[in-house]
């Protein structure tokens, strides 16, 4: 199922954390704060554990959204396309 | 329609811009980045129209979901609710 993951999270080494999770995951970066993917049942259970793993008591939260295909198609994207992996190498 | 804005604005005057149009329009903040509210679909054509106004050539990339009710109700929160409120009047 097509599942979208969008953050806040205050502590950069953990966010950058949780970003690395949801790439090892197969999750696709599409902002700064949010991946999207396209996950089995128990992908998405696995994922939901490993970010609550990873999160803790941390000053976070973590929205995880499974999306029907109509949603996705659907989507509106306005703007440019931003360069993620580089502000990563930023931090 | 349940409907999802997220977005990543680099510049701050834009980004508090974008966040108090999604206000006006009704969307409550659910992240930093990211706000939800129940539109009607000439609402949501209205939104994306002001949006996109907003926006016009900057480093900005926003994406509006349509979700199902379904979606909502399958959503995993996790972590702690952050108070938006307070960051922004930080900026």
């Amino acid at each position: 199922m097509l599942t979208l993951v969008i953050y806040d999270i205050t502590d950069d080494e953990l966010r950058n954390k949780v970003a690395d999770f949801l790439k090892l995951k197969g999750l696709k970066r599409i902002q700064k704060s949010a991946f999207l993917g396209d996950l089995t049942y128990s992908e998405r259970v696995n994922l939901e554990a490993g970010i609550r793993h990873l999160i803790k008591d941390a000053k976070a939260n973590v929205q995880i959204y499974p999306l029907t295909p109509a949603s996705y198609s659907q989507r509106i994207v306005i703007g440019v396309e931003l360069s993620y992996e580089d502000e990563e190498y930023l931090v």
